[in-house]
């Protein structure tokens, strides 16, 4: 801790953090509006790969979340970002409702692939497709790559075996920009004029929120909702700056300990 | 070659081997006459995902080989031996032209998973059918695991992307039955009351007929056709016992030599 510097900005996952499926965390609202209170700079980022910042957004008006679209950064800007700084011309297998994040993107003749949960793409025309572009020395940029989700009808394929599939059949590695790779969370802090000594993640997810942010240099607050388990803060080595219950006891800690 | 026994059998490789596309080597009925002259048994090994044993023997028969479908040995052959040998009921992710090679088979309520090059299957719903069959602990069959063929428009996806892709969504492994595979020339040789020290193994492809004959425990002929490529013998070690330029050659070889 000795090497830290003043702490400037505060990174905050969604789902699993401020919310449970539609429900809000109790007291989250407030205890957002008490940290925007405080010299600190605040964003948002998830991994999401069918959602556009537009429909996140909506959702986190409708539970009273006073959000702006561009505090908010996605897996899916980080594939944007990406795709802009390789300039290259991508295959978006990508759900209809992500495409928006990618307005303006060039995307006739494609020299690139990005892959996110598509599973209307999903398919051997379309993956054959991929694989030719692959071939041809296109790069492979992944949103994520998880194995699986859950879905009301019960675990669903993720992303993950798709690109895995492609980087076994091409013998590359694909580029993975979401949670928890550095640059996701470097990228995130870009426009903030923050180093990564300056800020501090909270989220639920061991691994991905606070394993990922502490090995970019930031601090981690693993919170106790969403899909926190017992025992997760184990999971992770170093362990969590401090595991809290909630999102307004972890901006409690901040407000007390890290000003 | 001291402690080798006497040649009881000799296995051969169909596609690059006998014949390339639609037509003969030259020369290659001729030889294989003269080997079933020979005091040896004859057995043809192929991997194949697409095609049942009679439409293998059916082309043959079109290029005048005198060849009889129990003598074929396929990796269809071996999924299958190997499904009747765990006693489980497969979902059989394979073109409908392989399915005769499973007449037989229960395959209601599926238990297991069998995957071979199938486009038509090779889609989300379907391999989330299997990925949940393999949470659930069925086994993963793979006919072969190659990463892709030559179509007449190029190169495609072979079945190796959508196995790996099920086995990283599953942290499973898949049991290959196909060629380069130990079992699979051992369960070629079961009926013929022959051990691997008494076969020769005469193939168009260095790693998966020759190497993988003599990692059973075979002698190994390369051959100069089909697929192959000069310093292919180079690519497997032990190197193959001999190089011949094509099947006819490889006949002589095993009659002057090997008897």
């Amino acid at each position: 801790m000795a090497a830290r510097r003043r702490l400037k900005a505060v990174l905050i996952d969604l789902s699993g953090t401020l919310h449970v499926e539609d429900s809000a965390v109790p007291g989250a609202q407030e205890a957002l509006a008490r940290l925007r209170r405080a010299p600190v700079s605040v964003r948002f980022v998830t991994n999401t790969t069918k959602e556009c910042r537009r429909m996140l957004v909506e959702r986190l008006h409708g539970l009273d979340f006073h959000i702006e679209e561009h505090e908010i950064f996605t897996s899916l800007s980080a594939a944007c970002r990406q795709v802009e700084r390789a300039g290259v011309r991508p295959l978006l297998l990508l759900h209809d409702s992500a495409l928006e994040d990618f307005a303006g993107i060039e995307t006739s003749d494609p020299n690139a692939v990005v892959i996110g949960l598509a599973p209307e793409h999903f398919n051997y025309q379309t993956m054959n497709k991929a694989f030719r572009l692959l071939l041809e020395g296109a790069p492979l940029i992944a949103i994520h790559k998880a194995r699986y989700y859950k879905r009301k009808d019960g675990l669903a394929l993720g992303p993950g075996p798709f690109v895995t599939g492609l980087e076994y059949a091409t013998d590359t590695q694909a580029t993975v920009v979401g949670k928890p790779e550095k640059t996701f969370f470097l990228e995130a802090l870009r426009e903030l004029d923050c180093q990564p000594e300056e800020a501090v993640m909270i989220g639920d997810d061991a691994r991905d929120d606070v394993g990922g942010a502490q090995n970019s240099g930031m601090l981690g607050i693993l919170v106790k909702t969403g899909k926190y388990r017992p025992g997760d803060e184990a999971k992770i080595n170093p362990s969590p700056h401090v595991t809290c219950d909630s999102f307004p006891q972890a901006v409690d800690h901040i407000l007390q300990h890290l000003l």
